[in-house]
């Protein structure tokens, strides 16, 4: 098979939390990266002896890149997939896809005058299980699809940020960067074409002036539908459903409510949190933590069912459960095979760029998700149901 | 204090599992009961030496009945409501109100018409715990109410039926059922105002042709909104999220997936599963199974999750946890005082016929009830929003 070299743009916390799985797989080397933070490019320079570059354009001319993995902030999306586009690399970009509708157009088109392939992601529906409830769907294990429920409780609005990421029109807060997990996984599962969103939304902390909290009806236009529930506001935690497992897979306690709240609080120093949030970036204080190889569950946000005529499915610790007419049957997956594991996006750029498969999650699927998540807001600010002209079946 | 004497019509399930609560009153006697059966009221009279009748008339013509329990099927609730109210009896009427808006009107008419106390219920929006949560939120712990979100999944439409209870046009299925309980419990958490109704519903099993399943989107007045799952299709149990207590308060078995189904499908003579279903009434060989006292939780519909600013509030297995900022906060309760305990219906009627508070549960607000659970089948067959114009505000 051959080698699929790849090059990162922004080594901050999506990068570092995605690079263990791009070292996952066997037939990808990771050749070389860009930050303008000399201390970023240091850090990553010394752990995997990739070239550095200070700028995407220079990273886009490293003729060692086939694929171009962008992590920069959202705003930067657009340039920096036109950049590798026009240089030829294939390009995996970070969810949100990019601020508007018409960047997603933009990034779109110019991937496909460059004859590029294009991936958007990670998002949660390239967790196993939920790629494995899909393919259980397929099979016809519970039938047509009716519903789809999802609710996710967690601490989300409580991680150190940027001041940016607190801003809406800037792209922060949920709608943006949590909302488009749900809207991924709902579609797949849900064969991928919205007909109509209703919405409400809430920002309720002054401090954290965002959309912290939504509750989303979706219709499909083949008569499923889907409630999308989520919140950021760190009280209730919807791991306590799912096996008090974190969204990672790794294992969590059960007495950690409100505990992102405090530790914010006992930031006090100015830039106390921006610093805090560089910390998750490469040449950052923090370290990933990773359990022990045995304690690897599959990622998971909140807990989804989906349910049809023959049964309902529910991502469970280590795989699927099918509650059907005889009672509950696990359908168990292969462990992870590393932490946390994301390699559901690898995969599927390796795939298309050995010619074994298309991009299930490509441009067009990734413009669908930003239509919902754009479209979750505009129905909670309008109070009415808004409908879809953007939106693409499921490619499998 | 004054005795309520209390005369029941119905003596079907329904009634069975209240009568324990109308007992567990220190000020309600139960005097007399009409059913056409002879073998209930046979049964009735061996087990409370109460007088029994063959008519609805004829109790309602009983000088020793203050209130009048109306526990009919549903097509029956308007006649047996204008019977009473005529003889001057207040009025207890189970859920649903009436199987039209315009009966919840003649209802509330003749009610007020000849000054008799009208209450609606039991719903779970009597649960000491769901009272809890509205006390707690008229005490401002979590601020103004912004989501609230409620799933429940378990084995409602394969409990044995009469052929009536599997026709929706007949006020069978969920709509008439399984429904009022979650609008009443969100509406009583919400403020009551709904103004807007969004909802797809699903008969998935053609040989129980009615409506086994919804998710629906609830917009109110005051800017919150409500999510509600709803399947009875016996996969998945909610009841997992909710400690393993059933419905009732009692102690769970995590391993019965679909054993109503299989139980059901055991049911081959014919007629039998409509003797199954008279099983559960006076007369009926099934007796109600009461746990140990010890094990005694209070009753729940699904789980209910209410947000706000400040917090959420989630029913507990023995009252409600507040999770707030400094973490996760119990707020016990009394155990109940009876199992099952229905007894937040008796004493919000009893109350007010004693001159201490008028009732919460009232015609208008079982009304109101009435038309988001019909506006739920109205917008899933109609695919769109339905607008509410009947609905009140919580009397509290």
């Amino acid at each position: 098979m051959p080698t699929m070299r790849l090059g990162i743009i922004g080594l901050g916390g999506a990068a570092k939390q995605m690079v263990p799985s791009f070292l996952s797989h066997p037939y990808v080397a990771i050749t070389a990266a860009a930050d303008p933070r000399d201390d970023a490019r240091s850090a990553f320079a010394a752990e995997f002896g990739a070239r550095t570059h200070a700028t995407a354009e220079a990273l886009c001319a490293d003729r060692e890149v086939d694929v171009v993995y962008i992590a920069t902030p959202h705003q930067m999306h657009r340039d920096h997939a036109a950049l590798a586009a026009r240089a030829g690399k294939h390009i995996i970009i970070e969810k949100p896809m990019a601020l508007t509708l018409e960047e997603c157009g933009d990034i779109i088109a110019v991937a496909e005058a460059n004859g590029v392939h294009l991936l958007v992601g990670h998002t949660h529906a390239f967790d196993a299980p939920i790629l494995k409830m899909r393919a259980l769907i397929r099979e016809g294990v519970i039938g047509p699809v009716s519903m789809i429920n999802s609710w996710n409780y967690g601490n989300f609005l409580y991680r150190p940020r940027r001041p940016e990421e607190l801003r809406t029109d800037a792209g922060g807060g949920i709608i943006y960067n949590q909302v488009p997990h749900q809207v991924d996984v709902a579609r797949l599962l849900g064969g991928g074409m919205v007909r109509s969103v209703r919405s409400m939304a809430w920002t309720l902390d002054p401090t954290r002036p965002t959309e912290g909290a939504h509750v989303t009806f979706l219709q499909f236009e083949n008569g499923s539908a889907a409630s999308l529930v989520y919140s950021g506001y760190d009280y209730f935690d919807t791991d306590e459903f799912h096996y008090w497992i974190g969204e990672l897979g790794e294992p969590k306690r059960p007495d950690c409510h409100a505990a992102s709240r405090r530790a914010l609080e006992a930031m006090t120093g100015t830039g106390s949190e921006v610093a805090a949030k560089a910390g998750g970036g490469f040449g950052g204080g923090r370290r990933l933590t990773v359990p022990p190889q045995n304690e690897w569950n599959h990622p998971h946000f909140g807990v989804t069912v989906v349910s049809g005529p023959d049964g309902d499915l529910r991502q469970s610790a280590r795989g699927v459960t099918h509650y059907g007419r005889r009672g509950a049957v696990e359908h168990p997956l292969d462990p992870p095979r590393v932490f946390p594991d994301k390699s559901g996006v690898i995969d599927e750029m390796y795939d298309a760029f050995a010619g074994l498969r298309p991009i299930l999650h490509d441009g067009a699927w990734g413009r669908a998700t930003m239509e919902v998540s754009e479209a979750i807001l505009r129905s909670a600010r309008e109070g009415r149901e808004v409908g879809m002209s953007h939106q693409v079946p499921v490619r499998d």
